[in-house]
């Protein structure tokens, strides 16, 4: 009984709600840096209605963790040319930071440059206009590395 | 047109796949500590058969992200006491790493011990027995912060 209620749970589809969006300068892959501190922009980060009170304590200053969800990637591109380099032999994309992945989740370290009622100013990220946002989450300063 | 669409995106269910599975030795959510670095025992995590490829250029050794979908959390809580800690003001959860939140998704900072075929041992992680995997990525040397 066990097994079976951990095998269904194992394949079964995940519901994601996005509780923002990304709304930025970038509008194309292709000029968007490859990550944050490879020079991108800061950008606004407009919260949802539904997810607004979810941020009280966020401070700017503060450094969060956005976990986006990268809309314009390919989930059946299981391995990948790191940093689009064809030199650089084929590797599988759970080794590599490619946005082609079976779930295009994206990981942004930023700070939090000010709060304006649903929105945060935030960066540098390299998220493109109109990126999914799913989740927020704080830097742990007992764990500074993470 | 383009207002359109990116409302419509903005408001759209995501769909996630799990790409593995956690098998831990712990079994409760309340005797997992609540960060893998607070004693977490090490666990395997078995990749599922579409996704094994995915591993190619992963090493024993290297540290990873694990992202987990933590299927036993609550998504209709948007304000928590930190750290479980009734004298701490309630706080929102995108402010906390509290399981409980609009997309439970966990962020897990392990080592490889070692990898057999499908499985990778990886620890410490808090992760209980059973817990979904929708992704994993390289910890950035360049910026060995995230």
């Amino acid at each position: 009984m066990t097994v079976k209620k951990t095998k269904k749970r194992q394949n079964e589809t995940l519901h994601l709600l996005p509780i923002g969006v990304i709304r930025s300068a970038l509008h194309t892959r292709s000029k968007a840096p490859k990550q944050g501190y490879e020079g991108a922009p800061d950008a606004w980060l407009e919260i949802n209605a539904f997810a607004e009170q979810c941020l009280d304590g966020l401070k700017a200053g503060s450094n969060i963790i956005v976990i986006t969800w990268l809309d314009r990637a390919r989930r059946d591109v299981f391995k990948v040319h790191p940093r689009s380099d064809p030199n650089r032999p084929l590797t599988g994309v759970f080794a590599t930071r490619s946005p082609d992945r079976p779930n295009p989740l994206g990981l942004h370290r930023v700070t939090i440059r000010t709060i304006v009622k649903n929105r945060l100013r935030i960066g540098p990220i390299e998220a493109t206009d109109g990126t999914p946002v799913v989740d927020i989450k704080p830097v742990l300063s007992v764990q500074p590395d993470f």
